[in-house]
């Protein structure tokens, strides 16, 4: 039995050589290399071509190489076996990394005074409302939710969550559901957005959303943050939002089509930050460590871990 | 009696009308108006004048209207009665919030994405140290830097602090005194300074500390945050030392002159963050309701709190 690398964009020898260290006994085979398809048991995938998985007759589970597996369900002929996800507490701690920086950066201005900065200018207006004056909400509340969420607050802001059905996390206010979406995002001055992309979740960050956002916080107009999926958002609602003044500003590490297009006006709107899609990187010695012991589990006839509701998408 | 308000740059009007909400029973003079020297009882301070407050037969206690209480040992004729510092956790919060935002900047590299955006250029080569990896040296260990140190930890750093006098801080490496400065430099990435300006500590952040910082850490060099006072750096040693390439950045809220003389190459260095003493600002009512308790507590015979040691001047 053998693990098949499918992956586009990434290095895949090194991915062999990380595979073939953490499991000297399973021979790891590569796609667009020959190989004989009974043998292959396990996928790990990163973005596999279409169909390239359908006709793999012993196939016992697919690894997903990154945290989403969106990329998984975007393939129509994708073989109907269970689907891991990586949960990487590495991954976890880099998430809320940049979700609190981002918080921060728009909490204490930052950008107003890089703008002074460029222009010598020494101006304050002694304004700085205090973080428990700031609500942040959370869009998402699975493992990078929960723990960006908990964060927030040691930092001091007042914390929310909103997610599809009703959870219950200690010391957060939640909400949940369709109808719970207006008073969540009513008493949001930050929108931090970490749903996976589904069929549901796509194009839900629009301009309906944003006007949905409080007007009445003490940052002079809200912010939205996206650092879950390009495909949750309409870019130019965003922009005309930006433009009209109901939203702030703007910091977004995922894009509709990416790599972000030279000709977006998001590169350039003085009110965005853009990030190339490094929010929560994960490093690849952890994500293989996982899967490794994810088939050392299926091999000692224990169950999956993390798996895929393909209902859900996630 | 009275409360004797000595300020200067900030608007005493507001101040005056601060206390009289909170002390209705207690007359409130101001320096410059014409008051009755003997009925001074108290003084709320901010940068007053030298001298000014010799010749107050009656003062029992000073308040500084700040953290610092450099501006009142500033004055070689200051009355030898109690001075006490504002300890406000409203301040804590802000002054950990700019430091954590900081950090973090400085870790997920924000100026080189800053600057990529500008040339709409996407780009990454996937190498993003984790917090773990990444050592920050709080120097000044008092309510402030252990606040930052506590809240850094929980962000993921490897947090390690440094106090002249030794200091058992929970879950923190410490290190003290002369002795202690050489190894506490050598494991630092990013050195974060909070310390008081004392004849002791003016001028200690110049070349041969920078010079004693880690080259070996994952940021490809150390950076400097200073939010502690001015008066501890020495400017024309922070830029050597970045044109050197042996300091890789640094984050200055505070300056030998302030506001920042428009000519400082500190503005336009690439490498440089320049905010306007913006890191911590209190709430003019919470600083307001501290001094207020404390006088009622004097005139209940309790005795002063957060007083401050002349000898050490902090």
């Amino acid at each position: 039995m053998s693990l098949l690398l499918a992956m586009t964009g990434w290095h895949v020898e090194d991915w062999r050589e990380r595979f073939k260290a953490l499991l000297p006994d399973m021979p790891i085979v590569i796609l667009g290399e020959p190989f004989d398809r009974r043998s292959v048991h396990y996928v790990a995938s990163w973005k596999h071509p279409e169909g390239s998985l359908a006709g793999l007759p012993n196939l016992a589970a697919i690894f997903s190489l990154g945290a989403g597996v969106d990329h998984l369900f975007a393939d129509t002929r994708l073989p109907e076996v269970p689907i891991a996800r990586v949960v990487d507490p590495d991954l976890t701690t880099r998430m809320s990394e940049y979700i609190v920086l981002h918080c921060l950066l728009h909490l204490r201005q930052q950008r107003r005074y890089d703008s002074q900065q460029r222009q010598s200018s020494w101006e304050d207006d002694r304004n700085q409302p205090a973080a428990r004056s700031v609500r942040v909400g959370m869009m998402g509340l699975g493992e990078l939710g929960q723990d960006a969420a908990r964060k927030l607050k040691v930092m001091g802001f007042d914390v929310a969550g909103w997610s599809r059905s009703p959870k219950s996390v200690a010391g957060l206010q939640t909400f949940a559901g369709t109808d719970g979406m207006a008073p969540f995002l009513a008493r949001t001055d930050i929108l931090v957005s970490l749903l996976p992309l589904t069929d549901e979740t796509r194009g839900t960050i629009d301009a309906t959303m944003l006007a949905g956002l409080a007007q009445d916080g003490r940052l002079g107009g809200p912010f939205l943050i996206n650092a879950g999926r390009g495909g949750l958002q309409v870019e130019a609602d965003i922009l005309a939002a930006l433009d009209a003044g109901t939203l702030k500003g703007a910091t977004l590490d995922v894009f509709e089509t990416e790599p972000l297009p030279v000709e977006s006006k998001l590169w350039t709107h003085p009110a965005v930050t853009v990030t190339p899609h490094n929010a929560a990187m994960s490093e690849p010695e952890a994500i293989a460590t996982q899967i490794a012991a994810q088939i050392r589990r299926l091999e000692a006839g224990e169950p999956l871990e993390h798996v895929v509701d393909p209902a859900r998408g996630y």
